[in-house]
């Protein structure tokens, strides 16, 4: 599959610090930075920015905040053509704390919302836009939302100059076709626009997912090395440079990087295929029950978890 | 997805004995034969059938023969409605080996074979119906075939009373467009017969590919409890019967399985997503050499690994 316009976004330090706190040595993000360098990959996702006043630096490490000068130590001395990118999240980032792009490291920040925060997120872009960064909106959680509210988001975004908008599955429950469904539904209701995929792996589907997306016309695809994220995790990285065909794009250094440091750190702190997250998944909700429950004694216990979610308690009535 | 014709085969003691070389204890095969049937799993394919003078039984455990008494053992007592199915490959079982049907648990038995070999295929499944059995013809590594030899495969097949033909993927190697070229072009060689498909999860694409084949029609479909196979595995059972919305399957207590049986199995077996078989799975090449790798002392040195299958040897002549 060999098309010019694709690009790569890795976001394993972003999603990845959300199953650590961003807690990753310096060694190991600068591993990452060189190892993507080396493999093409356009885009790199080294966190999420946002203001010291909304989380504890003493429990979240440096990637929850993305400060420049963080950053610029660890790219310092590293040849590279990559782009790097961080995440905000509505309201938790304030104006001052990012200065104009040519006093940047950064080239892109991208703005996770809600459908329902839709006008907040193209304010923000338009913020980042002017301070003279590309920029994406992601809409978050997509799958559990009415067609009506997509379409009048989608609506809102069409009148905006932000040109890249994703497509999420936020909770790893989509299948192929709703992918088809929501990308064509996002190029009738963006024309020029490009649209992005970041799928979630809790049914396994992320990789056949960004596929199900390239082919219906994606061309901003997020990955991660050996699918580093919370819980399920994401796309992998090595997966998706092995499938594009674009003599750009280099398998090797990820995986040297991924035998060096995240094989390693797998047996520290977990992702991938996990049964909670299966049941999240194709219950179409949120793994913060999951997350709970992975850390509590009875985390292997599959079958009370399946039934704390599908079976519903003696006095709870039925909605109908 | 909801289709009435849709079946289930589980060939988690089948393929997962590659692992193990079917050591699997008696306590094992009945909890998975119990589980599969409250989980209203169609067929159960609890081994290969092989002559003894084929493989040693001192090395080998029992569900490499799938001597009818063994398996009279595993089911005794345990109510089901499941169809009991067994593999046979060719040239490795003699008629005798194979009692009529109305002496026999078993239902169906499957033939496995490559391209080369459909003639011996016809001739064995023949005898197999002869003798009152179900039966299909899985066709191995077709990934690896011209579609002139497909097409000269499929002719044959069409002029036989085989009611199921399987596309596999035995090198894991295929995405979804690769399932849909085959799957139509095996329906329109076959008409009148139920395609079936049977994948490897080396790029964690074997439930996509199994949706995608479903989608294309095909409705005989493999899977395995929490993915047990030689190597990366097979296509998720628990996946498969929470996509399909069939109301006679049920998740529950393929979940208890995982949870008492399958998950402290797999910290004594390895299998998954490896990198080795990745990187196999996308040079579509037979699994072998990353088996051996796996058990060799260098077995997360995946550079090493990489290069080995990618880099010729300075003395090898191109074949141009």
């Amino acid at each position: 599959m060999f098309r010019p316009e694709i690009k790569i976004l890795d976001c394993s330090i972003r999603d990845g610090g959300l199953i650590n706190k961003w807690q990753f040595s310096d060694e190991f993000v600068r591993a990452t930075y060189k190892a993507l360098s080396d493999a093409g990959c356009d885009y790199m996702e080294i966190g999420y920015k946002a203001s010291k006043d909304q989380f504890d630096p003493k429990i979240y490490g440096k990637w929850r905040f993305c400060d420049d000068d963080d950053v610029r130590q660890i790219i310092d001395g590293i040849e590279s053509d990559m782009k790097l990118s961080c995440m905000v999240d509505i309201g938790r980032v304030k104006k001052e704390d990012i200065l104009p792009k040519n006093e940047s490291p950064f080239d892109m920040i991208r703005v996770a919302c809600y459908i329902k925060d839709i006008d907040k997120a193209i304010a923000t872009c338009e913020m980042i836009m002017d301070k003279g960064y590309e920029t994406t909106v992601n809409i978050m959680a997509v799958s559990t939302n009415l067609e009506r509210e997509i379409d009048e988001g989608l609506n809102d975004l069409g009148k905006t100059g932000i040109p890249i908008v994703y497509v999420v599955d936020s909770y790893g429950a989509m299948y192929s076709e709703d992918v088809t469904f929501l990308v064509k539904k996002y190029q009738n209701a963006l024309p020029g626009k490009t649209i992005g995929i970041h799928t979630h792996n809790n049914r396994q589907l992320a990789f056949g997912n960004t596929i199900q997306a390239i082919i219906d016309g994606a061309n901003f695809l997020d990955g991660s090395v050996f699918g580093i994220g919370r819980g399920p995790g994401n796309c992998c990285l090595e997966l998706l440079l092995s499938f594009l065909q674009n003599p750009k794009y280099h398998l090797r250094p990820v995986l040297q990087l991924i035998q060096d440091h995240y094989l390693p750190l797998q047996s520290k702190i977990e992702w991938g295929y996990i049964i909670p997250y299966m049941i999240s998944g194709m219950l179409n909700e949120h793994p913060r029950v999951a997350i709970a429950f992975r850390d509590s004694p009875e985390r292997d216990n599959f079958v009370k978890f399946y039934d704390k979610l599908t079976t519903p308690e003696p006095e709870e009535q039925t909605l109908g």
